[in-house]
């Protein structure tokens, strides 16, 4: 089966292998080097100074860090789709007071919608934005969102699970406090890794916020990244180790910049495809993602169908989700996608569109 | 380098093949069919009925789930190492009020030490109990305390992370609310994988906890867990179907009773290795852990001189911890750990002994 999907996504050869090997001590020298060789490479990926921690957890672990951590009463979330909804969940089931902006369906978070937003609650201590939502195959103009969000000086929390490491996210030039990402997306590894970065603003108020749990405690995630020990609980060591050899394959293939054109050129393929099967994709144009793709079911047929049919040529895609889950389906663009599987996955399409 | 570590511990070589496996959705049937198989063999290593969920996290997020979604104001935790505080600590740091029971290092908890504790605090809505203290080498009269706390009407949180699989645990038979383990211990299986059993009674008292989060609550795992879905968030593949995996292999070889005859042959052995060099385990006779042995280094030399000297020789042990890091070192007994390796390690440890 040949993976489209959108995260566990398809993992590289050199990662599997990685995944393969005996384990060791995570207190041992080996494990270390391993992991302060891969937080730096992240920071210098995110461009950042913020400490980097690699959690025991999924992307979604952040999300919980992030509410239970810096936020005392209550913060804004913007919401595209079920990614964006369940940051909202995750900030009321952890007793806090969540604002909610929300576009239509489709349409992106606007700089103007946000500072409205804002003025209409200037009490909100942080905003929690989606960067790329997959449910949708949306982005958001984070850079943008981001100037908005400071000049109300308020914390800005990015769910990136879905697009670091696809598009560029600089995180101290665009003043992220905590970008998170999970394992099973842009960079081709098995899920179980949360990745994130969090600045010392946050710090600071963690170390003042009451209740704030053990497993996510960014205090002691940071004390312990300090003394060089890495991680507070047991270290996915599998998924780090692998998550250090992508890191690595990047560098000499080219650099981020590389990743990035190779996300694009794949993405605009598939956009084109599609478009010319008469099915465009969902979110309004200028906001495509360029890691997943949503796209429209052929009229009168379940996005469900063109899943099963592809399925059955030996390409797993991804069913439309949430709201949108009959009438699209998905194409994912992370991990490990030769090229000629890309060509062929399109051919085969093109054939289950001439079936139907 | 032989790891005769305390987790992460060898894997076998039918882990380290499923570690390497392309990845596949965490939606998919392939996944669903590994994940409730899991389920179902480990329900019966367990002889449980209670739901088990297969947590992204490592076994510590069941300590955080259970005093956050179990309990309300207080709850008594028994000491007998470092494991038992870090429990305490996730409770304090939940807002709970913890009362401690520990006894001296080296001793186990008893019936009778647990009934006068809960004599004193019969407000406590539950007991946690470390069922095997890694730090110490101990194991604890579990069945006995459960007795004992159950007769006092409270909730009962296990820690078994280093005995789950190890020796025997009857989670019905002996009334335990919550049991909980970690991938990288007895199984043999790379870190990132919480495993735990949860009572109808915890879920029923979950329903009504107020601020119980989103990560770890248990009401979300028990709706995905009923409707057929797994995990609410993405499930930790490669770990889930190297458990899979390595319960199969020991059903194949003789069941449950066979894996823990292997656990006592193995550690029989090393106990009467390093009692006959002269260097006693640490804790009170009788109450000798299974899965880790805590050996007092020799007089004068620190502990970590020995784990030093077998590293050099091939052998990774595991150095003290916490209290006991100076004069003490550990020999882990779980995992993959082919017979020729403990002879062979056991003959080196004379040698270093010799030669200090």
């Amino acid at each position: 089966m040949k993976l489209f999907t959108v995260g566990p996504v398809a993992c590289y050869p050199i990662v599997l292998k990685t995944m393969s090997q005996q384990m060791y001590s995570h207190r041992s020298d080996e494990y270390k080097k391993i992991h302060y060789d891969t937080v730096d490479l992240l920071k210098k990926w995110l461009e950042t100074e913020n400490s980097i921690y690699l959690f025991s957890s999924t992307g979604t672990g952040f999300m919980e860090a992030a509410v239970r951590n810096c936020v005392k009463d209550k913060l804004l979330v913007c919401i595209n789709g079920d990614f964006g909804k369940r940051f909202a969940e995750v900030g009321k089931s952890n007793g806090k007071q969540v604002e909610i902006l929300e576009p239509a369906l489709g349409d992106p978070i606007t700089p103007q919608g946000l500072d409205d937003a804002l003025k209409k609650n200037p009490q909100v201590e942080a905003v929690a934005i989606t960067h790329n939502e997959t449910s949708v195959g949306l982005i958001n103009p984070l850079r943008e969102l981001c100037l908005i969000a400071k000049k109300h000086g308020k914390l800005i929390f990015v769910d990136a699970v879905s697009s670091m490491g696809g598009t560029e996210i600089l995180v101290d030039d665009w003043g992220i406090d905590i970008c998170f990402s999970s394992s099973q997306k842009c960079f081709g590894v098995p899920p179980g890794l949360g990745i994130g970065s969090v600045s010392k603003k946050c710090l600071q108020i963690a170390e003042k916020m009451p209740n704030r749990g053990y497993y996510f405690d960014l205090t002691l995630w940071e004390k312990d990244h300090q003394r060089g020990q890495g991680t507070p609980v047991t270290s996915v060591i599998p998924q780090i180790a692998s998550l250090n050899a992508v890191l690595h394959m990047v560098e000499e293939k080219g650099g981020k910049k590389w990743y990035f054109d190779l996300f694009n050129r794949r993405n605009t393929k598939i956009r084109r495809a599609v478009k010319k099967l008469g099915t465009p994709v969902y979110p309004k144009r200028g906001y495509e993602s360029p890691t997943v793709n949503c796209i429209k079911a052929p009229k009168g047929v379940p996005g469900k169908k063109i899943y099963d049919e592809m399925r059955l040529k030996g390409y797993e895609l991804a069913q439309g989700y949430g709201a949108l889950k009959d009438v699209t389906y998905r194409i994912g663009n992370m991990g490990y996608i030769p090229s000629l599987s890309l060509t062929s996955m399109l051919e085969a399409l093109k054939e289950v569109y001439a079936s139907i």
